[in-house]
């Protein structure tokens, strides 16, 4: 055996599929240059035992993979959540994001921003940036120096914002361009274009920016069918759609590419059958959803079992938690109040939460969310012993525990490719 | 001036009634004696500087009210949150709480619970024991010596439970009067009479409790309309009663002297007339009616505008977490999210939900909750500076923050009765 090989002992958990947990107690993960090889009981006698890391009864589970976050509304969660949601964008979000102008600004605020990630066991990210090109790039840079694995951009807006907060659209879809161009041979972080939502593209900007995406075969991250208010304005804005997900489609920027779009809760078949397509990811944003009070509840369960692929996301700032962890629990608490006024709307269960939060939400990357072979390391190991022992558990209800109860003082080790985070 | 007053310096928020928020920028709250004597802007010239106390900008509230916990589930939290209520009680809840008959255990388990609750800032409890005495004795001096204003007593529960966690009911009456009569010259613990639900109390047993409340006059503290299923075995135990209110009040224990029901969620005409009694409060708590799929949500709004008393609890082990701070949050969204399938039932703001947690549930006891003149001096301390003061923020929107973002680690300090809380 190469004598490179590092074996990670504990109790190990991952998602087989969405309605599968794997539970491999006291065992070993295999790595091999950052990258798992397989799962074992016993290691072979000739193992260097100085290549092993022992955690003990700790829990060893992937990073977390979170799917929607607004980088610079860190600073403005939890804030204004009694508000209406085009109101809470005018009173706080485009105030605070216009600030990013100020590229020092940006760089302290986005360094404590993708700590808090790190902090919170978030090792996979979807970034939404602010429109300005500096601090977008200055973002991109400190994800890819951290190691995250990630995507990013350069947010575009050019219509229905205020005076200060917004682009001329030729400029926007130059800048985008020119941010693609900028950032193409980099390692774990990739560019994606991140058109804000229809309400505040034209038309035109949505279309040269699909010409991007042709051109260049680039993610695209933005949101849909996420409020009853919003889809409202979006029908009045662009009356020769037939919805949300329309709009991005013929636009080119819905499942050209690998698409994410954050919210997806008001599915007609319609929609449903524009997502129901290998590159679309929708996004749940429990916590965001019932802050903005959106009008509905994404139908998980019900999605999960046609086969759409699924993630969750903090949605910081309407979401105010940084833990996808804690995302889990809500998205199961979530749905069970949704079949408490409608039973036909299951609720989800544990395994189905944890697989949305790693592996299924890592497909959108490359091999990350689970330890089979062929996956990149990159993994959370779980220290419970603050939470007592007193009562006979499995690693999986300790896992649950740690969703429901813990934070990210529970978890005190991070890994990326097999190197350990440092966390500032 | 008496040289004893003593002046806490900060941004001073608290509830003057459901709907008013107080905020006290950069102001003295004075304390004599650990009673709250007023706030001022400025103090009288010769105010001894070395009684102030300065917390600079930091925001001063009142201690939080936990009006519903189960101290020994304080070990099942976040376990196997996807079964059914009563499968959930068999499987972990019983095995669990009949391991409170070892003293050791209680001691250990208890000690720890009480510091859980007072990191996360809750000053103000009332406890579901288990049904054993001397545990329950353990529960309440740990209390008592760690100065928290509680209520709690010994759990009593004769029928429909397993046989290695059931009291003869006798012997549960008994008990119970002895308990009341050792602990009636104490401090700031009280005794209350706690049955576990009517599922598991006899009409013989309800009727003996109801007789020592009339005849001590102390408070009870159960649950009642807690969940579709828990309701339909509750009308097939007791067919002569019209509903889980009418069980407790013509058994005396509804309203005859401070009466705490939790959950209430499903209130009718006839068991909202019972709890519109100013001896009555019902507690909400959001992460358990969530986590145990209770099948609807408490009506939050509409009973705190007919004037019901309210309060918020963080029913660990049902709930996971112990911040009342996060219940606040967890209120406001939940109700938003029920307001999403039926506009009739309005969402509720911070102020209500701030009231319910702190000045509402504070009625139960004596004086706490808010500072003004006469009030119990029982206050924290919320150190918000690892959240970025970038934007121009009111006090109200950093404690708005505080209850959706912070945690345990923004609470810099814990007063009851004007002295400093340790934690162990």
């Amino acid at each position: 055996m190469d004598k490179r090989y590092k074996a990670y002992k504990g109790n190990i958990i991952y998602s087989q599929d969405k309605d599968t947990l794997i539970s491999k107690e006291n065992s070993y993960i295999m790595v091999f240059n950052g990258m798992v090889k397989g799962i074992c009981k016993q290691l072979p006698e000739d193992f260097p035992e100085e290549n092993i890391v022992d955690w003990g009864k700790r829990l060893i589970i992937p990073g977390f993979c979170d799917m929607h976050v607004h980088a610079p509304q860190f600073l403005q969660r939890g804030i204004g959540m009694d508000r209406e949601l085009l109101d809470w964008l005018n009173t706080y979000t485009y105030p605070n994001e216009a600030k990013f102008a100020d590229k020092d600004h940006a760089k302290k605020i986005y360094s404590a921003f993708v700590d808090e990630l790190l902090r919170n066991g978030t090792l996979h990210v979807n970034c939404f940036p602010s429109i300005h090109y500096g601090a977008s790039e200055i973002l991109f840079q400190i994800l890819e120096q951290r190691g995250l694995f990630a995507f990013t951009g350069k947010l575009n807006m050019d219509q229905n914002s205020p005076s200060y907060y917004i682009e001329d659209t030729e400029q926007s879809i130059r800048d985008t361009e020119t941010f693609i161009l900028q950032h193409q041979n980099t390692k774990n972080v990739k560019t994606s274009i991140v058109p804000r939502f229809s309400i505040t593209c034209s038309e035109k900007l949505l279309a040269g920016l699909g010409e991007l995406v042709k051109k260049y075969e680039v993610p695209v991250h933005s949101h849909m069918c996420e409020a009853v208010n919003e889809m409202k304005v979006c029908k009045e804005l662009f009356p020769n759609y037939k919805n949300g997900a329309d709009i991005f489609y013929k636009n080119n920027l819905l499942g050209e590419t690998p698409t994410i779009m954050a919210h997806c809760i008001f599915m007609d078949d319609d929609v449903l059958e524009r997502m129901d397509n290998s590159n679309c990811m929708a996004v749940h944003c429990p916590d965001a959803t019932a802050n903005i009070n959106a009008g509905g509840i994404m139908p998980v369960k019900k999605l999960l079992d046609m086969g759409i692929h699924l993630a969750i996301g903090s949605d910081i700032g309407s979401g105010a938690n940084f833990s996808i962890a804690r995302g889990i629990a809500s998205t199961i608490q979530h749905s069970k109040i949704r079949n408490m006024f409608d039973s036909e709307w299951e609720a989800v269960n544990l395994a189905e939460a944890f697989y949305m939060a790693t592996r299924s939400g890592g497909r959108f990357f490359n091999q990350v969310g689970a330890f089979e072979e062929g996956y990149h390391f990159n993994a959370l190991v779980i220290d419970d012993s603050n939470m007592y022992h007193e009562m006979e558990l499995t690693p999986i209800e300790r896992l649950e525990r740690f969703c429901y109860a813990g934070d990210d003082r529970n978890i005190c080790m991070r890994y990326i490719l097999g190197t350990e985070v440092k966390i500032v």
